[in-house]
């Protein structure tokens, strides 16, 4: 079994995660370790630099007992010379139990899922799918509100290029949240589909706002600072418009002052964003143990 | 004991790897962990980038319960100001259980030995050594063949800055193998043993191709792509010729349509690729358990 | 309870670390792992390079059974747009047992700690402080001499940009020992307590050199190879005018032929520099003892 997208897990799979992560966010906040991938050997393969979702998978499979081998491919010799596909069947060849992989191309995880005799993960693949964010983003409601279903959930940023906005609007439409997609224009949908951001935040449960890349800022509104954060960030007003007790979600790491204010970013009552952190620990203990153990 | 050179190697301790390594091979398979090296620490020094023998180690040191610290010195700034010398004291002074090191320069693994209490491993020195390279081939061509005494085995390419070919050659010979050595004009040793590329592989039991160089390439034949494959490489025509069950080996990583192939370096029943990737770890399990064991 | 500076630090902690020091100096001496730390996770935050430091924490941490989780800030992505609070937060949420940081801020380290549940080590904070280098100092005294009470030391180099300096001179005043501070006049403090470097030798039982900048040296001195061995150098002539059994120290990596003479580095007598390498790892065990154990 891999763990590609959102719509490759079954709802068994999907409930079984969340369940178990939070019984994993107990334990880890506890601190407490277990033994139950002890023996295990985890490959984590980032062909994108990243350091929170490395640091998160390799906490979690240590929490778990197993080994992790991480492989920084983009400062890696493998680059060169070698093809994707002789750098999948080579590891394979290694005989990890379980790999996660991250990459700019979209489809390149699922690719390497069918050369691998292991399960593999995939931890973010170009602008296609981030699953186990979706998830863990699933399972911080969870803790924070009790339940999902019937939510209304305004995710607003990037849309077009954000793999977290598309992992997330798929697990939220099938546990049963409205979901609104929201941004500047050139970065929503061209279906006609997405709402302006004032109308996608107004009377929502969740406000889940997406990290911007500065470059496309750039390209968008020039180099104004502030300009994001007027028009399409969340600002206290902006917030004031949502359900009374609407929480603040974001998937880090964070530009302060572009697509979030910090008043509510550190809103201690309504951001989750710390709580996603460490749900997202929890999370992946859930999904190693679903993949890698017995 | 050091694993520095294969002339350094007693046939005893060569026997044994490869005994042991059919046995790691088996447990590496079944992906078996073992605590055999538990409790015990790996440092893996590599002067020089690699990929894939540093993560052929450390997944040999974690399947045994070992931990390994891994240390990337072509990022460090041990490169600035410390000597050579230096550095392997302390490390020394931090009393590793073993030390596999990779090194630029010819030698440096055995002057490191000379300054370390605990054995070393060398993981490829300049132009020199990759023992534990031709042990994991004698480790392939065992599983595969069941024996090596007897075959004739080409060994094509740049042989003459080519450490794989070095160690591969004094081993096959020692395990009873006729060793042809091949390759293009500027490329091979001056002392007129080697043959040309078709002389040979023909009636070959066994070919194994050197990965080329890019650099040398294009000072060897400019930048015309394919015209190393047509002299040199690797063909289903020129393969023809050897044995007619001879098996295909190349230490990875490929540069393919230059040295090899596709039809050749993919074919099921004659290419050992993978099977060397594989035993790589089997043979590495077996070095560690015999240096750093009980 | 942190370990952020000396002067956090009470009597009892600094006995404590130095005695279990002692104990895991003979254990690591003897190669023999324990496994006090099992199950705990210590995340190394390198903001600035490091491969000594970081490996003598890495070691430590595996000698005693814990993971680490090491996080090159240098080469990461999380320098890009993240706050340093941010990130702080971020780690914390993940809930490690222990944290490690160097970075080139003072201060930074006292900060994180702030914000931090678990305890945080000061790996070196701009040119603020080392604690564990001091106490890792004090502990290869102890293991060469038996005492510190009454020694005379003089602390020779840039003292003014020197954490090394500031945390031995705090720590060694604690011990009962006089301190001697001296160098360039440009690198000394200006409140007029520095001697020179001939006058901080003189009588001295044990000399401590510090590690050049080369930027420094040459904004000083010019590129003249040799003038700083010179001048200000620990040299087989300056140290005969210290006391007759005096030792010398050095944190590393040295300049050979700049800070200190071969002759001097190399003696097997009187150079605790390999001492204090391996002293190191016995301190850091001793700490993470100490912050992380039971």
């Amino acid at each position: 079994m891999d763990l590609i997208s959102i719509d490759s897990l079954s709802d068994d799979a999907i409930a079984a995660i969340l369940d178990r992560g939070e019984h994993w966010f107990r334990e880890n906040r506890e601190r407490r370790p277990s033994e139950l991938l002890n023996g295990k050997l985890l490959f984590s393969l980032f062909y994108e630099n990243s350091t929170r979702t490395a640091m998160s998978f390799a906490t979690a499979a240590r929490r778990l007992g197993a080994a992790d081998v991480f492989f920084p491919v983009e400062q890696s010799s493998i680059k060169k010379g070698e093809t994707f596909e002789d750098t999948a069947r080579t590891l394979n060849a290694m005989r990890p139990d379980v790999l996660v992989v991250r990459h700019r191309e979209n489809g390149a995880p699922a690719q390497m899922a069918e050369m691998m005799d292991c399960p593999v993960i995939n931890a973010g693949d170009g602008t296609n799918e981030h699953p186990t964010q979706a998830l863990l983003d699933a399972l911080a409601l969870r803790l924070k509100l009790s339940r999902i279903e019937g939510f209304k959930v305004a995710i607003c940023g990037d849309i077009r290029h954000s793999r977290v906005a598309h992992s997330n609007a798929k697990l939220l439409l099938r546990l049963g949240a409205e979901v609104r997609l929201a941004g500047p224009p050139s970065l929503i949908p061209e279906d006609g589909t997405a709402l302006s951001v004032d109308e996608a935040i107004a009377g929502a449960d969740v406000v889940m706002m997406l990290r911007v890349q500065r470059e496309r800022l750039e390209d968008e509104l020039g180099d104004a600072p502030g300009e994001y954060l007027r028009y399409y960030g969340l600002t206290p007003q902006r917030l004031a418009s949502a359900a009374p007790n609407a929480v603040v979600m974001h998937p880090g790491p964070m530009n302060r002052g572009v697509e979030i204010a910090d008043a509510v970013a550190d809103d201690p009552e309504r951001s989750l964003i710390l709580l996603q952190v460490e749900a997202g620990v929890a999370v992946r203990m859930a999904c190693l143990e679903l993949l890698a153990g017995a």
